[in-house]
């Protein structure tokens, strides 16, 4: 079995460090990468070697994927955590490794190019009959065919261009006799934009739910699945609160898709942490989207219901050792909940707020956890994703990790930024969210910019009369408790927010 | 059943703050009662309201009684938490509360009374056929007497003074041929010491551990046991580092102990949350010590092998809830461990180190816990407990939660006062914890002042002789990485201490 003793992570920010601390519990020395705006940073810090591998923008460092493997070269690091984004899913990167004879710490380039193109990852898991949203197979032109096919997947149905991108060319259609038009629309816009007029027809999930699956498969072909993330609550499309399990699966539909998963891994002989994403629509029904070749943002909602500890298990299958344990053996326990802390203006679009922390004091306490990497006094940096730190809360049921997620919300103090900790505030308390009712179009449809001011408003309404209300107790029953003028302090006049 | 919407909190530091937490969950306002030497301590900044209860002196403040209803009249608090020390286990203050028409959230005064003297507390579990250590029930001066009372119980043997405390006229005899010589001078010590030559015989336990076990009772009558923690790691008689679950309980031995205490419990009809301590020794047999009728400071260790949160069933219990699980309900999951960080200095006999800290700063991540009441650049109060925080790591098993342990102390980093960080290293790396066979005497045993600076030492020549291996790359291998010279950066000189 191939020995590590040191690993090099090929990343930066939260995940580094995430990585390290593992790591360094296993007793497996840690080298950093970092380029010249991430200088002082906390990975770097915390790092046993660390190496400057070039300036700020990623492709003239941390994409460069020489510069990496010559930095492992020079500090003797027998393998690579990639962490995710950057190189973690690029194939000739992992050839590239391969070929230097170190150990990537992730799946084979082959599983990564399959399952990096979206026909060939179709192609790969409809051997094992993965339900697919249904549809066209293949581009078509014609209206007429396009017709008969739109009424065999069903409406509503979507309409977009083969070539397209951007959601140009698409079309919603939610009956039969409005096909034609929308049909008209789509190819000429479609023509118009990308000079091919031929479209895909799909069914249209009109409430679709974003269940993904996590996976493990070690080198010798055994492969489990670590059940289910739900990751519904999204905004730009992107991910923004994830838990664990989902508030929405019964029983049998958790084990068809946990099975599902692991054949789509099987379909590419899958080795080390996967994903399998799927769309999930309001009668329960599950569609395969696409597969993530890496360690997931929101892997830690997945440690808190297994207790297993997904970069450890990482590192051992990259050594070669066998899974510990079998699919019977694991188990779902409590609740986990994960919101991203980014510095995003929650009222102005979630545009990325950058600046200096001038405050910033973590959460503590039972049932919390941060994955973070800045302290006080950073400065968030222009040239990587906004995220500042990945706050987890972890239950013994839903409503406990929720109640949870809203006291650590609370405790977690962050100025000079806009963040999405008050967003988080809002979703945890929304309707919607604690019955389980809700799907991707969450953020769209209700929160805007007046979301969040009702809420301060009535906050500091509150307050104003609680100051009162103190103000007066402490002119008439002070001297009850004491000599001391202030028994009743006036803590609250020069109150800081607590750590 | 009584409604509970405002909790004052009659303790201070980590567990005031720990109580609130849990509260805040629920729901329920808090209520932060401060001396005048605590007035800007976090626990008064996290409440809703805070009312200091007068000077420094805990017999001027947080034990004075009268003071706290006071505060409750004051604010509308309906219920008392009283934490662990102070007036948790004052049978007259649980009288005065309850007298006040407000919820002590507590054992009953009569649990209290009976649990806190040492012959009642046997009494009541004699009914219940509670295993004692073997030895004399009532004082005796009889020197005839006192051997065959000796033989019987079987060497080694303690006598003590019927009167004693200090260990004074304490005598380990360990063959019946040292008997009578040692009873004389025990007799003698006894006589001069207290007035009172009398004294008890019991068995001498050579090798002891400390187990206790968690239990939890309604109001109906339900009781139930969370099992045990492992609390034999001592300095000067007090608990440094606990665990659980034990790594020496078979399966029968955490029943029976298990159905033991809560016979305990049900012989003084318990409410809330206690702890049944136990001897425990070489050949697993186990004796009753005492009851402590309150939250312990360990109580997190039990939280994270059972996914409860105790503070919330203490209030769910005294505000009339059944318990909402039964026995059979409740497993073990994964392996607890608790350091707690004291302002000592290790080095100097656990001596308390006053001061201010200078840089405090905590450890993060995947199965970290710290539950404290510190910021950066306070006072630790000479009056007062000088306990930091509690460091809890949380693992599949026993082995993990331990590595965590080390790399959350490395993570830890207080300056400006001597902590036990340093000596729980110690601990986590002694064969003698790592493997399990351990008792009481583990410090006593192996911990000295060498102990921590042979480490030290080691650390400083490794870290010199990097550093020197470092320099010689920077100078040999730069160019090729980059065209900036500190390409491998000169980390090591400027590295600060990573958070």
């Amino acid at each position: 079995m191939p020995k590590i003793s040191k690993i090099l992570i090929a990343n930066r920010g939260e995940i580094a460090l995430r990585i390290m601390r593992s790591a360094k519990e296993m007793g497996i020395k840690t080298v950093a990468v970092f380029s010249e705006a991430d200088r002082s940073s906390l990975h770097v810090r915390y790092a046993d070697e660390a190496i400057c591998i070039g300036p700020a923008p990623s492709n003239q460092s941390y994409l460069v994927g020489p510069k990496i493997i010559e930095a492992c070269k020079l500090t003797g690091a027998e393998a690579i955590h990639p962490g995710y984004g950057f190189l973690s899913e690029n194939a000739g990167f992992a050839r590239e490794v391969a070929a230097a004879g170190l150990i990537l710490i992730g799946p084979t380039p082959e599983a990564m190019e399959i399952m990096g193109n979206k026909l060939s990852a179709k192609a790969a898991a409809l051997k094992y009959n993965i339900p697919m949203v249904p549809g066209t197979e293949e581009a078509i032109t014609d209206i007429n065919e396009a017709r008969e096919r739109a009424v065999e997947v069903g409406f509503p149905i979507l309409i977009k261009a083969a070539a397209g991108g951007g959601g140009k060319g698409m079309r919603i259609v939610d009956k039969a006799a409005d096909f034609e038009e929308q049909m008209h629309l789509a190819v000429s816009e479609a023509t118009s934009a990308f000079g091919d007029g031929s479209v895909f027809i799909e069914r249209y999930v009109t409430s679709p739910r974003h269940i993904e699956i996590q996976v493990l498969g070690d080198t010798y072909g055994n492969i489990v699945h670590l059940f289910e993330r739900e990751c519904s609550i999204q905004r730009r499309h992107q991910k923004v609160v994830e838990e664990a399990p989902s508030s929405v699966l019964t029983e049998e539909t958790r084990l068809a898709m946990g099975n599902c998963a692991v054949d789509v891994a099987r379909s590419v002989n899958y080795v080390g942490a996967g994903t399998v994403e799927f769309i999930l629509d309001e009668n329960l029904h599950f569609f395969f989207l696409e597969m993530n070749t890496r360690l997931q943002v929101e892997h830690p909602v997945t440690e808190m219901i297994t207790g297993l500890d997904l970069v450890k298990e990482q590192i051992k299958i990259a050594r070669g050792e066998v899974l510990s344990f079998k699919q019977e053996d694991l188990k779902i326990s409590g609740h986990a909940m994960e919101l991203r802390v980014y510095a995003e203006d929650p009222l102005n679009n979630f545009l990325p707020d950058i600046g200096t922390l001038q405050t910033y004091r973590t959460p503590k306490g039972n049932g919390v956890r941060v994955d973070d990497g800045f302290e006080e006094g950073m400065e968030i940096p222009i040239y990587y994703d906004p995220m500042i730190a990945k706050l987890i809360t972890f239950g013994a049921n839903r409503e406990e990790a929720i109640e949870r997620m809203i006291r650590a919300i609370d405790e977690y103090d962050i100025t000079g930024i806009q963040t999405t900790l008050s967003f988080g505030k809002f979703v945890m308390q929304h309707e919607a969210f604690t019955s389980g009712k809700f799907d991707t179009h969450f953020v769209g449809k209700y929160f805007n910019t007046d979301s969040l001011k009702n809420d301060n408003e009535e906050e500091a309404m509150l307050a104003a009369i609680t100051a009162v209300l103190l103000l007066q107790k402490e002119k008439t029953k002070i001297a009850s408790l004491s000599q001391n003028t202030d028994a009743v302090s006036n803590w609250k006049k020069n109150r800081k927010k607590y750590i």
